[in-house]
């Protein structure tokens, strides 16, 4: 195994105190058996190349012997060539000795090269995360955190946090919520996991919405009722006979609708009338770029609706810190479920969260954020009404993504990936979205957050010269 | 909300840029609707008592509006009291202002205080956590981790710390393991989670074992087959029938006892004859005292035994790492499992174990607490042989707890650990680990690396003097 990973010069010198396994049979003398054992593990890949030994004082002492009966098994290997000795660097595996005995196991396949120009929906600019104030963050957590933060803890997550989103939901959503109705979780996906787990019926969904969420849904053995979508947003009225509806009325996760006041009444006069409960994927909630934002459907009836928000676009997917406001029936189900799942979410980093949105740190990223993606969404929407004018675009006002409604004669969402596959340009396609695909009209989701600052325009050049050459004739720019 | 969780100074005068999300109704003029909207939002407890405003001049950016107007509906309700200003502070919600239309949500009941003297079991000792080297672990990897990292990642973990823990596996353990067989997960409870996840048939457990673990098991739909333990570990042919077998080779979670070899070979035998699957869960697999460490079982079978280690013990339970090396033809499932019930673990602490366990700084973590727990278990041992002569100590070769089995006549457990808590210690009972405590005679787990270094020798003399108290007489010390 290279050892390419940051290692900072460390390291060299200060393996001595190193545990290894090993069980040699010393029926033949120790040192003889030692360099059996050594040789053993070394062929059949337990030991891998480059990883470093034990000093053999140390290991001596880990077995009880003299230091001269291992230094001479260390040196017989090394004078075979199993292992390598160098001045400062101690005992490692030769990284040419590995000559496996069965098939070695086969060498991970490097991950896909990321394209060079990156418009898929769901990331925001990770490139411009916090890192610096992050591990300021977390470093100030590691000094003050008390000891009992480190040990199992509450399964709701950590009181701190749940404290600190209740009053930031509060002002900053429109949420109505209490720390004791928080419940912190890994990402959207397990919230929704969550909530499945202690739902009993069918799902509504929204058609288009995540695979993957319908993917959750099925796997906690539940039926899925789509409710389709209009201008309006989810067509709420098809929740009837379900138990449970999943929408994300800020920004609907495929079209970019906000859902319109008189369904978000509707929706909960069925959660009031049915008992169903009301899954509110605050989606983008936090990205919207007219003057007035969307106040969360939450706040209409805390009772019946369990509202999910994340720090996945705020800050960083890779986080998977997310958090459910709950009905207080839904508490105590859903804890369960969460301590059956893993019994809390990790601490430190919903402590750093915490400290980031407490310091008001949270909302100076979300707002230098939130004016840079608008001034990217405004540079893609002059690019595509210059380049591409017959293509509808949906979604503006919020989020981090446009949606395309491509026009009639346009080619078909895998034929355009492809092409634009070949000019390094990655795009999202809606196929995936729709419960069924079949027979629905081409559009493309387009993730203007996605690529690094220093990217974006290339990006958006080529996406308008793509869509030049691709659109039917009649609707290419005026 | 008191603002008393660590702002180091921050905050005053920072808070200009704060969202806040208001939807004043301005029919009747848009200072009366900011007023009334502000005092609705702080009545119904949404916004906080403590709860900073943004500044006039920010408010009045986001809403479009004249900053006078917005200062305007500050100052009037700083004179009616629902707001305080105060120099450098800016403008917050103030204390005794809320004034709940419906019922105030409930303060939450504040943590259980900590016992003064805890041996309870289950627990290392959270206040050697390696903070400050844990803490430049985390700034070595948000200085150096590509943006990739902050995306939504692979399902099975990050590469970097797949490849360092199958070497580190191989090398400490005797693990069989390549980074492509490995899933990174949240604590060995998600890991049994995804293992049941994938199985279709009974699941034979330990009697005793953790009772979580057999709800996680219950909760996948899953029947339940005890496998009895004695002094030689878990008795492996009661499986028969099971499609899965948890086992605790190294250091029987309950009663401490190490699985003997010909069960070892037994188990595996089981599973290759069946097509079973053997969970090896390395319960303290890092902590054995005497000189020969028990490699893991997987090593004997890869292709039939799936093997389970955690950072819990080592480092800390709160970081919720774990993982899993996998037979082959149980990784694309388990992978699938992973990714439908939380996508990914975290990224920047898988980073930060990987950085860990390249850098040798878990192996010299483990070694200092290795010593130390080891002195602790001695002086717990002497102090039981002296005082307690009566009460049979297992499970003493390794672990971080030691197993009484009380002798006849002693007070059922329940009677013991109440008895304990008068006396400000708290102790772990074996009721709940076995699948029928009914007629068990009883037992005390003891965490002996539970309490801080300095309350150590002051849980061991009110243990003593409490045994010394509770057994019956004539096994009282000589």
């Amino acid at each position: 195994m290279p050892s390419d990973w940051s290692n900072d010069g460390r390291g060299a010198g200060r393996a001595a105190g190193r545990d290894l396994f090993v069980a040699p049979d010393v029926t033949g003398g120790r040192q003889a058996g030692l360099e059996r054992a050594l040789r053993e593990a070394i062929r059949s890949g337990r030991l891998s190349a480059a990883t470093r030994l034990p000093s053999s004082r140390a290991l001596a002492a880990d077995l009880g012997w003299a230091r001269g009966t291992v230094a001479g098994a260390y040196g017989q290997l090394v004078a075979e060539g199993w292992l390598s000795a160098r001045a400062g660097a101690g005992t490692v595996v030769a990284a040419d000795q590995r000559r496996a005995a069965g098939s070695p196991p086969p060498a991970e396949a490097p991950a896909p090269r990321a394209p060079r120009y990156d418009l898929r929906a769901g990331n925001p600019d990770v490139g411009s995360f916090p890192r610096a104030a992050w591990a300021a963050a977390l470093r100030r957590v590691l000094r003050d955190a008390p000891d009992e933060a480190l040990r199992l803890g509450d399964p709701r997550g950590r009181l701190e946090l749940r404290r600190a989103l209740a009053a930031y939901l509060g002002r900053a959503r429109g949420v109505a919520a209490a720390p004791e109705r928080i419940v912190v979780c890994s990402g959207f996906t397990q919230a929704l996991g969550l909530l499945a787990a202690v739902t009993s019926g069918a799902v509504a969904m929204e058609d288009p919405c995540l695979a993957v969420h319908r993917e959750v849904v099925r796997a906690a053995g539940l039926p899925i009722v789509p409710l389709p979508v209009d201008e309006g947003g989810a067509r709420v009225e098809h929740a009837d006979g379900a138990a449970a509806a999943v929408v994300t009325p800020a920004h609907q996760v495929a079209l970019g609708h906000t859902l319109a006041p008189e369904r978000r009444a509707r929706l909960v006069e069925w959660a009031r009338a049915t008992g169903g409960v009301v899954l509110e994927d605050d989606y983008d909630g936090e990205f919207r770029y007219d003057r007035q934002p969307v106040g969360a459907l939450q706040a209409l009836a805390p009772e019946h609706v369990a509202y999910a928000g994340t720090a996945s676009k705020a800050l960083a997917p890779a986080l998977r810190l997310a958090w459910l406001v709950l009905p207080e029936r839904l508490v105590e189900p859903v804890v369960e479920a969460k301590r059956l799942a893993d019994h809390a979410s990790p601490a430190l980093e919903q402590l750093a969260l915490a400290d980031f949105v407490e310091s008001g740190e949270l909302d100076r990223h979300l707002r230098r954020a939130r004016a840079r993606y608008r001034r990217r969404r405004d540079a893609l929407l002059t690019a595509l009404a210059e380049r591409a004018p017959a293509v509808e675009v949906l979604g503006i006002a919020a989020g981090l993504h446009v949606t395309l409604a491509l026009p009639p004669g346009a080619p078909p969402e895998a034929e355009i990936r492809a092409a634009a596959a070949q000019r390094a340009l990655a795009l999202t396609g809606l196929a995936r979205f729709w419960h069924d695909p079949a027979g629905r009209p081409p559009h493309l989701l387009l993730g203007y957050a996605t690529p690094p600052d220093h990217a974006f325009a290339g990006a958006v050049e080529r996406l308008a010269s793509l869509l030049g050459d691709l659109m039917p004739a009649a609707s290419r720019g005026s």
